[in-house]
This record gives C-alpha cells, sequence and structure tokens, in this order.
C-alpha cells in the first residue's frame, strides 16, 4: 500500500460518493412523501430509495474487499477500471430501479459482472500463489 | 500499513466498539417491548435503536474507508483526530434519536462533518498525488 | 500487506462468498413467497432469510476490520483459523436461524466469540505496542 495504490484509493472514495448521493435520494424521497425517520415503509419511491442505498450498501463489502484484494495481489489498473465499472452498474440500477422495480436487472448484472471478476480474480490469484509458493 | 498506523488501527476498534453497543440497544429495546426476531418494527424505541445501529452501519464503509485512505496518504494523526470526532458525533446521534427523532440532527452534523473532510481531503491528497507525478 | 497476508486475505473471500450465497437464500425465499422487491416483509421464511443476510451485512465490518488488525499487528494464522470459526459460525446460525428463529443462538455465540478474540486481541496488542513504544 503506503503511497502507491493510489487508483484503487480514487475509484474507492468515488464509489463512496456515488453510495452517498443515494442516502441523499431517501432524503428527498421522505421530503416528497413527508414520511419522518425512524419509518422506512408507506410510499413507493421511499421504498424504492430505501431499497437502492440499502442493496448498495449490502454489497460494498464485498465489492470493496475483492477490489483491493484485486489490485494488491494482481493489478492495479484492471481492478480499477472494473471498480469504474462497479460504479456504472449502480448508478443505472438506481436510475432503472427509482423509475421502476422491474428495471432494475441491467445495472444490477453490471455490478454483479464487476464483483465477480474482482472476486474469483483475487481468490484465484491468491490461490495459485499459496499453492505454487510463489 | 504493517507495524505503522497504530493510531488509525485503534480509532477504528473503538468505533466499532461503539457501533456494537449500538446493537445491544436494539437487543435491550427488544426485552422492554418483547418484540422478538425477525420483527424490526412494532415499537417506537425499537425502530429508533434499530435506525441508530442501521444508519451507523451505513456510514461505516464511508467513514472507515475515507478514515484509512486520509491517514495513509496524508496524516496520521490528523485522521485519528477526525475519527475520534466522529464517534463523539455517533455517541450523541444515538443519545439524541433515543430521545426523540428530531433530536438526532446535532450528533449527525457532527460525524457528517468528520466524514466530509476525511473523505475530500483524502481524494484531494490523492488526486494533487496522481495530477503531480509526487 | 503486499503479497503477504494471503491466508488472511483467502479467508476475507470465503467468507464474503457465505455472505453472497446468504443474499441468494433471500431471492430463493421470494421465489417461494412470491414476495417481490421493494417489500422486505409478509412472509415468515423472506424475513427470516433477510435477517440472517443483514445480521451478517451488521458484523461484517466488526469481523473483516478486526480479522486484518489481528493478523496484520499479532499473528496472521491466527486470525484466519479464527476467520475460520466465524465463517463456521455464520453457517450455523444461518442453518438455525432458517428453521426456528430460537435455534439462531448457537451459530451466533459461536461468531460473536471469534469476533470478540479478534478484536480485543487487536486492540490489546496495538494498545500494548503504543504504550511500550516496540
Amino acid at each position: 500500500m503506503m503511497m502507491g495504490h493510489r487508483w484503487t484509493a480514487l475509484v474507492t472514495l468515488l464509489a463512496l460518493l456515488v453510495y452517498f448521493w443515494m442516502s441523499l435520494q431517501v432524503g428527498q424521497a421522505r421530503g416528497k412523501c413527508g414520511i419522518n425517520p425512524p419509518a422506512m415503509t408507506g410510499d413507493p419511491q421511499l421504498e424504492r430509495a430505501v431499497r437502492v442505498h440499502y442493496n448498495t450498501l449490502e454489497w460494498l463489502p464485498i465489492f470493496l474487499a475483492s477490489l483491493w484484494l484485486f489490485a494488491i495481489y494482481w493489478n492495479e489498473l484492471v481492478a480499477a477500471g472494473l471498480g469504474i465499472m462497479w460504479i456504472i452498474g449502480r448508478l443505472a440500477y438506481s436510475v432503472g430501479y427509482m423509475a421502476d422495480p422491474a428495471k432494475r436487472s441491467t445495472g444490477f448484472l453490471i455490478q454483479l459482472l464487476a464483483c465477480a471478476i474482482l472476486l474469483f480474480g483475487a481468490l484465484g490469484k491468491i490461490a495459485y500463489g499459496l499453492v505454487t509458493g510463489v
């Protein structure tokens, strides 16, 4: 780590900004329907905004851990590129879901593919290293 | 990393202990109102305790990633100090929210400010490094 | 970090795969009861699957941060062993909870014990290092 891995760090912070923007969408939906915390349900747009935000939260540990392990044990720039792909998938997921829950699939699959490559790529590289001792 | 960054590590573990204490508050609220899992709603104190816990969970990826990136790429002791500020904000948020959802703002803003400085500080320093090549 | 800590990285990715499997359980429960997103309630099996998934999400920041700090500041192989114990506890928790919410305790306590040793072990080692300056 140290001063290397700046691209991975940059993608991490951009992903967190997109995730933060999703929490603002929840606040906006609350403003429109007038439902205050601690209530999380009662209006379709609020429930969709909450689900977009929480589904992204659910995936953040998988994404961030796989991104960094891929970058550290294999290739930094490929990791950063897949990180950008994840962010784009998440944005598409949010826009789709807010329009209609049935339209959330495309964005979801893009982010799933990015995560799968990062996770299994890191897993394969690390397991290979442990077996071969390189 | 290695054996450096001990202050950042210490603040990380303290923040996680405060977060763990919030989950105990949920258990305590369950005990008082007699609502068992998997139900998450049905009593105002339980719903507030759940929201305090989950809102902190929502912010943990932003906080922890920004804290470590700020510490690694910029300044360890400033990061640790802002981490303590975040913990204090979270404690104020919890006490306020449990008393009255309208009283959650002060603590929330303190933790928001700490996170914003950590995130944009790290982002600025990393972007500057990438541009200047230092 | 760098190319060391491969066992910790391997356990991290295995834990995330178990966690991902829990999200598939939610999808499966949705399929059986026919309740679509954004709804998260309305069927006992769906609510249990959601709670198994979300309780694991709640604990991931505590587990992952403590695992890595224990591995970095103290002992890699002990950390990896406790990580395996956490994964086993989580699997037992999932199987128990899905059968009956009252049967979730054993698995929960196993993962709690693993997390507690990782967290307080790392905390003690780091605090000792700061005090003694070693």
